[in-house]
């Protein structure tokens, strides 16, 4: 399970979010979790910390809004997100930590992934946002390792054809029949 | 009340997320809640919105790592926490815009004060960070109006000086204590 929460806070706050990772203290036992880098390090570094639960740092995201600040022209050079990119390579001490990059700038995509070969990456946008899923898979995976995401294009299947307030059971069958054609036109490119 | 819950996320989930400041929603009724820019701004859209409710957004931050990705230096010449104080200017169709600058940095405090005259500041970082109680009130207050805050100085105010564990009603005089004052304090600078 991962816990989309995009979450980040100052220390002692960050360390509580944290334990949404921890079964034993009375978090849901997620997977990985995804988080906010504006804070800098500290605001993650519990999440860092937590050996063995996914960190997944927004770094591009599929948005309209997500170039606002994330394609910012660093002086140095760079983009802002491929600085983020570049921190979340030094931060990645415990072998934990993804990126977030979307599908709905498949250029970007695969600058991320030269940049950074060896993290897995969380792909979002391929469903309702109309991302590309040749590039999810392509430039996704590292070492066959990363997630693509689609959640309205699955959850709200049934709306485009049944509408809203239909029964429940063809509701969840839409559901399904979308997850599974995503899963083939992902499975046509790997 | 302040939802100090440092949000944003995309479209309809942030949308979600907006209901925490409307009672008829279900949520609690804030009166302002902090977001995270670096989404976007169709991210932070549905706060924005909320005509009558107060919208902080993180600009720099109080915690050590607030620099890692906010002192930025762009290619235009500014630092990315100034570009967010630009961006929220243009956001504030309402009125209802306000930036999250911390106590920790007053020259920088300073600094955006200067830049973005008519916008109230959530000045946190005073307690237990640290951070210039002088600097919050000259540059926090925008006609008067801002909020500095301390959290961890005044809640466990207690530990300091009967320890954890020992009864709550000393617990709860020394918090008392600790508040006024950080009151008398702030009022000195007013």
């Amino acid at each position: 399970m991962v816990l989309d929460a995009k979450r980040a806070d100052i220390g002692n706050t960050t360390r509580q979010y944290a334990q949404l990772l921890d079964a034993d203290t009375g978090g849901p036992a997620a997977d990985a979790i995804t988080i906010n880098p504006y804070m800098g390090r500290d605001s993650v570094q519990p999440f860092l910390d937590t050996e063995g639960a996914g960190v997944f740092i927004l770094c591009r995201t599929s948005n309209p809004g997500g170039a606002d600040l994330q394609n910012l022209k660093l002086a140095a050079g760079d983009l802002l997100y491929e600085r983020v990119a570049a921190l979340a390579e030094t931060w990645n001490r415990h072998g934990n930590v993804g990126l977030v990059v979307g599908a709905t700038t498949p250029d970007e995509l695969e600058s991320v992934r030269e940049q950074v070969p060896d993290i897995p990456f969380l792909v979002p946008g391929v469903g309702s946002q109309g991302g590309d899923t040749e590039a999810a898979v392509e430039y996704g995976l590292a070492d066959g390792v990363g997630l693509v995401n689609s959640s309205r294009g699955i959850i709200f299947a049934g709306e485009e054809t049944i509408g809203r307030g239909d029964d429940v059971d063809t509701f969840a069958a839409a559901a399904g029949d979308a997850a599974r054609r995503l899963k083939r036109r992902l499975n046509q490119h790997r």
